[in-house]
C-alpha cells in the first residue's frame, strides 16, 4: 500500500474560504463576538467520540489558521491514522474567539472526510483475505470530489476515475447508443489517446468473452453473484483487470472478492458513509492574550 | 405546514455550473464523444430505485439545462412529493450524449438532496403524534449548506440557523469562556439586535430555571433523557421554545417527542442520511436529432 | 453599550482585492511607476481633515499590507475612535511607490466607511438624552453592506437586517398582496422558524392595535409624527419593540426619540452620508530602501 | 454634448449577481416567501420622489431579470432623462415576489446612480453659462467605479481618470518624491506610451509657467481661489487644459467656472452625492399567474 | 481519424468572458461609443488572410453574442475545416458597434486556435505516409490548454495528457529522484489506479530493454535520432507505445516518423506556433436597426 | 529607456493559480506523487537553452513559492537581462516534489514570456539605428494581456493601448460607419476626455493631410511601403505621433525604421513570437528534508 501523500493546499483552500464564508455570512458570529472576552485564549482538544481512520485533519487547520493565522496546531493522529473513541487527533492553540468560530466548519469537513474514510477502512478489512481492492466511484458530494477521494485513500482504499475525462468507461447506455458493446469498443480504441485506458460494463457472460477478445484494459461485471463473478473472473483469465459493482456493503464485500474479483467498487463510500463523530474539547487553560490582535 | 417554495435558481445555479466542471474536467466525457453518435436524441426516465421524498430535481433540471439548453423536461413527481420504488420523478428529452454527460452530477444531487428529504420525513413522520417540529443543524456538507436546508424543508422540517449570523446560540464553551450562563446571556441581550433571538443550551435542571428567568427564547435542552426533558419542559412551562438534540435518530425520535418539547433538532439528517437511489433509464424513443447544434 | 468588535479580514480580503485591481486595472500606477524612484520609502501620517468617528482602518490596512507586505502600521486613533481634525489616525511606513499606489483605494475605504460612523454618531449624539437606540437599513451602497454595517456599529448604531433571509419583515406591499396584516402575520408566523422574528409595518393607529395582539416581535412606525408616534408607543405599551422610520435625520432626531420608540431606523446613514475627509500627509523621513524587493 | 451610450451588460452583470447574493443571503426573501401568494403577478411603477436625472435603470433593470427572466419593463423616463417628484421612470411587471425580492437592490443602484446624476447635473447647470466642463474624480466607491462613471455622464458630466493606468497624473507627492516637477515631468515623458497624456498638480503660479513650458497635456489647479485661478489661466493661455479641483461645490461652481478654466473636477460626485429617493408604487392590477414557473 | 467533437461551451463561457472584459477595461469601447452611430447594423465576413486550417470559431462565435445576443452568424467554414487564403469562415451579422468591440477578442481566439490547428496540419501531413500519430504536450499557454488541445485535435492531432493529474510520465527527473527506472516503474505500478497509465522516458537503449520488461503501456524515446529511434522501436517490439519528442518540426517529422515510432510529441504545436491571420471584412449592407436594444 | 518596473504580484497571482490548477487538475501530480519519496529536497537550476531576453522570472518564482511557500530563490539574470545559450537565470531550492510538481507551469510562462522579450529585443536592435520605437498591440493572448506587454517592456519595447479603453484608435472600419475620417476625428474630439488621446488610422496620403489638420495626437500608417511612409512622415511634419505598421518583422524593421516614423507597432510579438527554451536542470545536491511539512 504506498504512503497516504498530503493534498497541496492549492487544491483546497479556495474551497474552506467558502465554507468558512457560507458559515460566517454578513454579520460573522454574533454569539462569540457578544458572549467571549475578545483576550482568552484556549487550547482545544481534537477528539473522536468513536472510532475511525482519521482523513480530513489538514483541511480543518486551514480553517483555523484562516481565521486566526497565529494559531498552533500539535497533531497527534494525522490523516490515514487510526484513532479509538476518546482518542485525540490534534491540539489546537489560539483565540478562544476564532477557535469558536472555526469549531463548526472544521469538525463538518473533519467528520465528513473521517467518516469516508472509516467507511473505507471497513471494507478493505472486510476484504483483507483476498487480493482485490477498494475503489470508489464518481457517486461523491458535488464540490468536494477531489477531498473525498483524497479521504478514500487514507482509508486504504483506491481511486477509480476523478472526472469523466479521466479514462473511457463504456456503461450499459453507451452500448446501447453506440450500437452494441463491439462498436462502442472499436470507436472507443479509436479515439483513445495513448494514455487512456477503456473499461466496459458488461452484464451477461455470453458478451463478457467477446469484450475481454477486443483488448479492453477493464471489465465492470454490474450487479452480478459473487457465482458469476467467479464464472467472469474464469472466462476474463487475467486479460482485463475486473471490477466488480452494484450494492456493495460491508457485509457482502467478502464474498464478492472471493470471487476472485481485482477491484470492488463501492458508491456507498462517498455518497452514504456516515460522518465520524468528531468533537472539540476546550482546555482549561485559558488565558488572556499577552498581546494585541 | 407550509407549502415549500421553490429557491431562485441565482442561489444554486453557481454550484451547478461548479459541479459540472468538477466532473468534465479539462477534457470533458470522454466516453460520450468516443462512441456516441452525436447526432442522436434519446428520453430519459428518472426513476427512484426505493420508495422517498423527492428534493433536488430543480437542480438536477438546471444541470441538464446547461449542456443542453433546448432539453425538454416534464416533472411528475417534484421538489416535496413522495416517490415510491420505480416511480417516475421527471422525464427528459434532449441530445443523447449531453443527457449522458449530465447523468451523475445531475443524479448525485438529487440522491444526496433527496436522501436529506427522505430522511427528514422519516423522523416527521415518527413524531406525527406530537406536536414537536423536526429541525436541522449546521453539520451540513461544506458548501451546500442552503440547498440541503432546502431538502430538510423538502421533508417536512424547519430550519434552525443558517449560519453563525442568524441568531444567537450560546453552546457550553460559549457559556464557559463567558463567566456562566447568566454572563453570557445579559452579553447577548446587550449585543443582539432587535430582530435577533437567542437561545441557550443547558445541561442541567437547576441551571434551566435561573436560564429562563433570563428571557432567552429558547433553551437547547443537550443529550436529556425524555424523563429529563419531560421536566425540563415543564420548568420552561412555555415560557421560552424547548429544543432538544444529541443523537436523535428514526428509533429514538418519538420518545423524544412525547416529552413535550417543541422541537428535535437531528444533525443526522444533513451530515449523515444516506442518498436515495435515483437513477435513469433511457428510453426506446432514440431519434436522430433533425438539426444541427 | 458593546465594545465594537473587529471584521474577520476574511470576511473583507476579497473586497479589497477587488477594489485594488479596479483602481490599477491592467497597466498599474502609471505615474509612480514613472516619476518615484523605486527604492525610495516614506512615511506617511493618515489625518482626518474634518472631526469624525473612525471605521476602516484596518480595511485600508489591509490595502496597504496587499501591496507591500512589509508596511509597517502604527495605529493612533483605530476604528470606532473619535478624530480631532487634523488628528492622526494612524503612521504608515513602506515603500513610497506602494504607498503612493495605494493611497486612494486604502482612502476610498476609510473616507466612506468614517463617513458612515461620523453620520451615525451625529444621530446617536441627537438622540442620548433619549433610550432610543439608532439603527441603519438595507439601503446600502451595493457589495459594501457587511462593511457599511460595520461602519454604523463603530458609530455607535445598531444593525437592523443584513439582508432578506435575516428575519421577517413585513412591509407595507407584502401586507397588501397577502390580503392584510392579518393574514400576513399568521402565515409568517406558520412559516417562521423558532429563531426568527417578525416585524411588520403599521401605518395607522388602529391596525396597530390589532397587530400588537397578534404577537409580533415588532413593529415599524413608518412617516408619522412624533404624536402620533407616542400614541403609537402608549397602544404597543411595550409588548413589542417599536421602531420609527420615513426621513430621519440628525435635525428631527430628537424629537422623535422623544416620543418614546425604542428606535430610529436611518436609511440615510447608509445612502447618503457624505465622507469623511482623511487623507495621507507624506514625511520628511524619505530614505532609500536598503534591500531590494 | 455627445449623447449618453449605453453601459454592456457584460460589464456590471456581476455586480448585480452579487448585490442580489449580498441581499437574499443563504436563504432567500423569508417575508416574501412567507407571506405573499407564489402565483400573484404585479405592476409596480417605479418612480421617483424628488426631482432628478436618471441614471441605473438597466442596471435595476437587470436586478429584476436575473430574479424573473419573464419581468416585462416599460420605460418611460430611462438613463439620462430628467424626471419629475412623482414621476414615473418605468413599469415592471412580473410574478410579485421576484418584483418584492428585488425591490431593494434594483433602489439600491438606482437610487445611488441617479444621485450623483443629478448632483452632477446640478453642478453642469451651476457653470452652464462658461464653457468649463464638470468631470468627476477616483474617489469613487470600491467595486462601483465603472457604474457611478457612468452616472456622471448621465448628468452631464464627463470622466476623469478611470484608474492609475489610464494616464499620468502627478500630484504633490509624486512631485516630491521625484524631485520637483521639471524631473517628474522629464521622467514621465520618458516613460509614458504615445497615447498617454501627462497631466500635473501645480500648488504655485510660478512653478506653473515653467511646468507649461515643459510640455504637459493639463496642469491640476489644487485649492486655488478664482481669482488665481484667473491667473493661471493667463498663464498657461491655452497650452494645456486647466483643471481646477479642491472642494468644488454646488454654491461655489460658478465662480470657479468664471476663472475660464476648462475643467471642475468634484469629488463630492462621486462620494457623497446623496441618493436620489425613488421608490416602487405597487399596482392595482395583482392577477393570478396563469402557467406555473 | 474521429470527428471532430464540439466542445461544451460551459467548458470555455468564463474563459471568453474574462478575455472581453480583459479588453474592455472599466470605460469600454472609447472609440466605436465616440465614432459609430449607435443604430447602425452591419454584416462582417470572417476571413482567412492565409490557407490553414480552421479552429476557434464556436469560441469566436461565443465572443460576438456575448456582447449582442440577437447576433447572427452563419458558418462557412467551421472548427477542422480546411481555408484558403481570402476564404470565407463565416459572416456575422448584428450591431456595428458590438462587432467592432468584439472583433479584437474574437480574432485573437481565432487566430491562436487556427494557428495551432494550421501547425498541427502540418506535421500531421508531412508523416501521412506513417502510420504514427502527431501529439500534443502540456507547453501549452497558461489558461487556454482545454482549448489549445482542441485545436491540435482540429488540426488532426491528437493529445497526450491534459495535466499532471492525467496519467504518470516518468522524466528523467523523476527517475533519478526514484533512483533508477526500476524503481520508479514499481513504485508507479504500486501507486497507479487501474484506469491510469505508465509511459517513462528513456535515454539509452539498454535501459529500454529492462524498462519493457517491466511492463510499461509506453515509453518517450527523448532526443533521439531516427537511427536511435528504429533501433528503439524494434527493441520494445509493440510491447509498448513508443513516443519520440524532442524538436521535431515539420521539416525533420517524416524522418521521425520513418523510424516506425507511433507517435510524435511536438511542443511547438501549443507553444510557438504562428498565428494563423484571420480578419474580419466589413460589408457594405449597413443598415440602420430597425427597433431598439 | 526607463527601467524595467516590476509588476504587482496582486496582478497575476490570480493567473498563476489558475495556472496551476488547469495543471494538477483534481488529483494532483501523480507521477512525482508516486515515484518521488516526500521528504527529498532538491535544487534546481533554471537554464536558458538559447540566447535571449528573461521574462516571467518574477512570475514563475510565485509559481514555486505557491506550491512550496519555503522555496529558497536566488536570481542570477532576472526580468529584462540577456543570456546566454546555457546561463543561467536562477537557482530555486525546495522540496523536490513540488518542484517537479511546479516545472511545467513555471516553465510555460518564463519561456512564453521570454519568447516574447526576446522577439521584442531583436525588433528594437534592428532599429537601434534609428529614434523609432517599437511597440506592441491589442493581438495578445487572451487573458494575459498584461503580462505580455510586460515581456515587451522587458524586450526594450513600448505598450500600446491596454484595452479598448485606454485611448481612442480610429480603424478604418471606424472611419466608414462615421462617414469619413473628418467626421470621425469630430466626434471623438467631442467624446474624448481630457486625458484620451486620439489616433487614427491613415490608408492614403491624401486624407492624411485632411486628417493632421484636425488636430490627432497620432496617426496609424497602415501596411504603407517605405517610400509611403517617408513621405507621410514628411506631410506630418511633427504635428502628430506616426505609427507604421502591417506585417513588420525583424528582416524588414529596419528598412521601416529608416522612413523616419516614431512608431513600428509589430503584433508578431504578441500573437507569434516562439517560446525561449528554458529549462530545469535538478542539481547534484539533493538531501533528504530535515522537518516535516
Amino acid at each position: 500500500m504506498p504512503a497516504l501523500q498530503p493534498l497541496y493546499p492549492l487544491l483546497y483552500e479556495d474551497v474552506v474560504r467558502q465554507a468558512l464564508a457560507e458559515d460566517l455570512g454578513r454579520a460573522g458570529d454574533l454569539t462569540s463576538d457578544a458572549v467571549v472576552p475578545p483576550e482568552l485564549r484556549a487550547t482545544v482538544a481534537v477528539r473522536a467520540r468513536q472510532p475511525g481512520r482519521v482523513a480530513g485533519l489538514d483541511v480543518a487547520g486551514l480553517a483555523f489558521r484562516l481565521l486566526d493565522p497565529e494559531v498552533e496546531i500539535t497533531t497527534a493522529a494525522g490523516d490515514g491514522a487510526d484513532v479509538e473513541a476518546g482518542g485525540t487527533l490534534a491540539e489546537v492553540r489560539g483565540r478562544a474567539r476564532a477557535l469558536l468560530s472555526d469549531e463548526r466548519v472544521a469538525l463538518n469537513f473533519l467528520g465528513h472526510l473521517s467518516g469516508i474514510a472509516t467507511a473505507t477502512r471497513g471494507i478493505v478489512r472486510a476484504v483483507a483475505p483476498y487480493p482485490a481492492r477498494v475503489v470508489c466511484t464518481r457517486k461523491t458530494t458535488p464540490l468536494l470530489r477531489a477531498l473525498e477521494k483524497y479521504a478514500v485513500r487514507a482509508g486504504g482504499g483506491v481511486n477509480h476515475r476523478f472526472g469523466l475525462d479521466d479514462a473511457i468507461l463504456i456503461k450499459d447506455n453507451h452500448r446501447a447508443l453506440a450500437g452494441g458493446a463491439v462498436a462502442a469498443v472499436e470507436r472507443a480504441r479509436r479515439a483513445a489517446g495513448h494514455l487512456v485506458k477503456i473499461e466496459i460494463e458488461v452484464d451477461d457472460l455470453e458478451e463478457l468473452a467477446a469484450v475481454v477478445e477486443l483488448g479492453v484494459d477493464a471489465v465492470l461485471l454490474d450487479n452480478m453473484t459473487p457465482a458469476e463473478l467467479a464464472r467472469a473472473v474464469a472466462i476474463v483469465a487475467g486479460r482485463a483487470v475486473t471490477e466488480a459493482s452494484g450494492g456493495i456493503t460491508p457485509e457482502t464485500a467478502a464474498a464478492v472478492a472471493a470471487s476472485g474479483v481485482d477491484l470492488l467498487s463501492v458508491g456507498w463510500l462517498t455518497h452514504s458513509a456516515p460522518v465520524l463523530d468528531v468533537g472539540l474539547d476546550f482546555g482549561h487553560h485559558l488565558q488572556a492574550s499577552s498581546g494585541a490582535m
